[in-house]
């Protein structure tokens, strides 16, 4: 079989899953693994609670396990990495979070990693995440640019709102690198690393090349 | 220009060398970037002190600025990341760590990782970078092999003694994912992750993988 | 409406919440809260993965919606506390997960807190969780008495095994409190106590407790 | 002997004492212990430096010396927990310390607990004791209201205070619990939950629950 | 006023007052610093257990007001640092504990540092106190040597068992520095650093060297 | 041979090292060690960087192996420690860092320590740095004066600059004391701690005095 990386986008907005396909694009190489983004029809427009969140669990794994044959490993494109671990052991395929490799990818760029989220609310979640991954005194801060779904739709009053807070948590948090908290915001990426000077991490590219990482390590041309 | 990814072995040992780039193959793609394992001329046989991993700074920024023009990325290919920052300070090109790498791709595969190391008198200089690294909390433990280089030549023996170090890592130390502490090791990883039953991360595989990642997401096709 | 604290056994063992009812049995006063026992009949026999603890989230949430009308704070009686942060979003009622009530009344009676688990599968999973409470470097350590559910039944068996585990984490590790790791082991913590000569938490009652003062500390008579 | 949890306010004011006598009210039960708040006499007119809290510690455990026989369970309603671990070695009972049980409750009901201090020269003793309890990175923020003691009587003054405080450690650092910071807050406690729209702990009843639960965990009616 | 140094041995061990004096030869000048030790008469044989610890703190602060205008510098030489914030709060002169300088000075000298302590019953008291510190996880093991008073005075059964302890610290905890966790223990440091191979840091020494560089940084010769 | 601590400024500012000199002058002893400043002629005119502080390693080690046998002990006299390791490998004679001295003599002063730096692009370098000590977590800030080569020649400018600095170290960050984060501001110590009410650290008076604590504790008169 061909090698084949699924990447899950748990939140049912097809445009979010175009949006990280092209975002991939520069991962898909004529002889290596195609890199085919899904969207969970199950999921809900956004993950913006921990319910929701957790909701996702189950048709996420049933989707895992619908496509295990034919994949060669999981990356699950969202910030809170819903089900990461469930997904773990409902499969031997490798499975990467988005922001467990996002973040761990921002270490290799900087001291001090910034997030920069989309809602007050998830701050709570995030923080149970990053301490549990063991890399919350690393995170030198994770501010919300606190825009509501019909805002996010305002593609240049998104930009301007992450530049703004990417801007403090450069200036009052001492970030060096900056990791993205959210799968959606691919497109901002290199616009935001060029407005403020500092290495910007879309987590669903880190997500990929993680998966890739290990499923080249295995391989014995 | 085309990309490429240059890997430098800080230590003049040309056999390593040519074992890490064999353990690359996976990650040569026919449109992808070339990678190009180097020996660095002026290193020592082995980078077995502060001193000797202090003293290939010089030639190592000397070997990266002589490349720059042609190179798009780097990797230091000793699991002392030697001169990793002053490495980053002379090049705009992104340069990684095996050591950095390494590590950061073990806590997306297990929460406590494991190092398998050569010699004990590393075992201070690792737990200070671990700590700078600020991963310390996740090291399961750091246990060497304890091997003299001549001793090192002998495959069969240096195998069970990683099976012997990285079984009481698993066991008595509750490890859950290998990383060698060694760009040398190599050719041992897959027999490794067979006979211990736990992922077992190649440094050198993670750091050409890390490297991967930054350019690709950087990429506009 | 009458106090009532609402006790979940989100697995579907009625003798375990049998047990658990009347290790509970101390804080039920004559003019204080009901506590109510309940049993999760959509629950797995036991909850020894991610995805059991995972999968139950879903009916302990509606479960909770569905008593929330006639409760004043739950209890999630399992020591993966699944759930809990969806259970919190479910309901205004204060929420109580026993594995965090448990380590917490922990730090209480001791500086270094053992934990006697069941399975040695359940470790990565706890640790994740104790990193993600804030509380790892408080764990003296967590070993498990890896018996098999047949085995369980055993009252003597379990407890000969407590007691060489506890033992262990006393001498070995330096624990000088120890808690039980699940919800099921109650009748063997004033045994326990005893053998060890160290105070010993059982986690439901420390849940238990915590409700009650949460609920008592809005009180105003 | 009925049981019996006995607070001691190790300052000499009769007025806080009664307070928090009054703020406990929801802990006593018809058939539960009686819940005896004391003066100490020697004490001095309040707790407000690391003198003043060591001094208490030789009265503190003679108090408790002389209560023993007739008590179940210690309370030391001092936020700086003076004499905790003393008193510990001074009697069989259980003693609870309010800071401790405070905060550890907090730790139950959110992730960043911030803390309402009197006087800014607490801080450095305060952070030395979440330091030791192992939970200062679980600590948001410790400010102090500032206020002098004949400024402390104007009770509306208090609540304005603590109200800005407690709004900062929300708005600026995140928290999403508060401890109040001295035994004598207990009358603020409803308000300013109410206010501020965060779970607030009054640390003397999270003891007294503490010590309950302790109690009643070791009961076997 | 000619500089004086006053060392404040907080048991009544007039012996242990003239080993910690003649082990402090080295740091007395011809032009430097008068060092006197001092024994608290009020204090207890030993200080075993934080009952004494705390006991000392009022006789301890009295004598340094009573010494105040006569000295330039105390040194609070029991391994408890028993009423260290207090006396700091009693003079403008800085006070030294010796089991803060003694393991700040070990951080110079090594990354993991390892206590030999004499009780086991200590420990829990030692690790509230490392905590406090902020160098816990610095610590690489605090093991006791458990001999009793009686015990004690034998001094080549003291350093036998202080030898196998310390190897312990450096074989099985990867201890590279030592400290002694006790005042008692002058007479034994060059030997146990030759037997060990390892710096082994006398804590009363370490203090005064401390308060000796407070004291000459503050001068304007 | 008499007793001798040699103080390498590895940059090759001769006034930085005569300031420095003069500031050591309260810890020449008439019969203590000669305390003999040197400037490293290959330095650069500051160390400013990763490269350069990498680039100095060579020339001080071998300025240390020239030393090495009319020399007691060295320290290395700036705030990056650059080749602390190295030169501790180099030589059987103890090496003291000033960073490492100047920060741990700190936590023998206050509970949070506050740096004082000159540079904001030093900061990442510190951080890495503060980690690897295992003391990040009791540095409250770090903040720049941020100021050119040009400018540090105002000495009326720096001090300004300094004190605005530490005040707000003091009064955003709650640092209790400072510490200079460069050899060459040893002139300002006594003016900001009058200023600034806080103890301040030179590091290079505190690195003199470790130097000194190591050596006469060694001594056996």
């Amino acid at each position: 079989m061909a090698e084949r990386i699924v990447v899950i986008n748990p939140n049912c907005n097809e445009q979010v899953t175009a949006g990280m396909s092209a975002a991939l694009e520069g991962f898909r190489f004529a002889d290596g693994p195609a890199i085919d983004c899904r969207t969970l029809a199950e999921g809900p427009p956004g993950i913006e609670s921990q319910i929701l969140s957790d909701q996702v669990i189950g048709p996420l794994c049933r989707m895992i396990a619908a496509e295990d044959k034919a994949a060669s490993a999981f990356v699950i494109a969202c910030f809170s990495d819903p089900g990461l671990h469930s997904a773990r052991e409902s499969t031997d395929r490798p499975v990467v979070g988005i922001a467990e490799a996002g973040i761990t990818t921002a270490m290799n760029l900087g001291q001090n990693v910034g997030i920069v989220s989309i809602l007050a609310n998830s701050l709570p979640r995030h923080v149970r995440y990053f301490r549990a991954m063991g890399v919350a005194h690393c995170i030198a801060g994770d501010l919300p640019i606190d825009m509501t779904v019909s805002e996010l739709a305002d593609d240049g009053k998104v930009f301007r709102r992450m530049s703004e807070v990417g801007g403090r948590l450069r200036d009052e948090n001492g970030a060096d690198v900056l990791v993205m908290g959210c799968a959606g915001f691919s497109r901002h990426r290199a616009g935001l690393e060029e407005a403020l000077g500092l290495p910007v991490v879309d987590p669903t590219q880190a997500a990929v090349g993680m998966a890739l990482t290990i499923l080249r390590s295995r391989s014995r041309r």
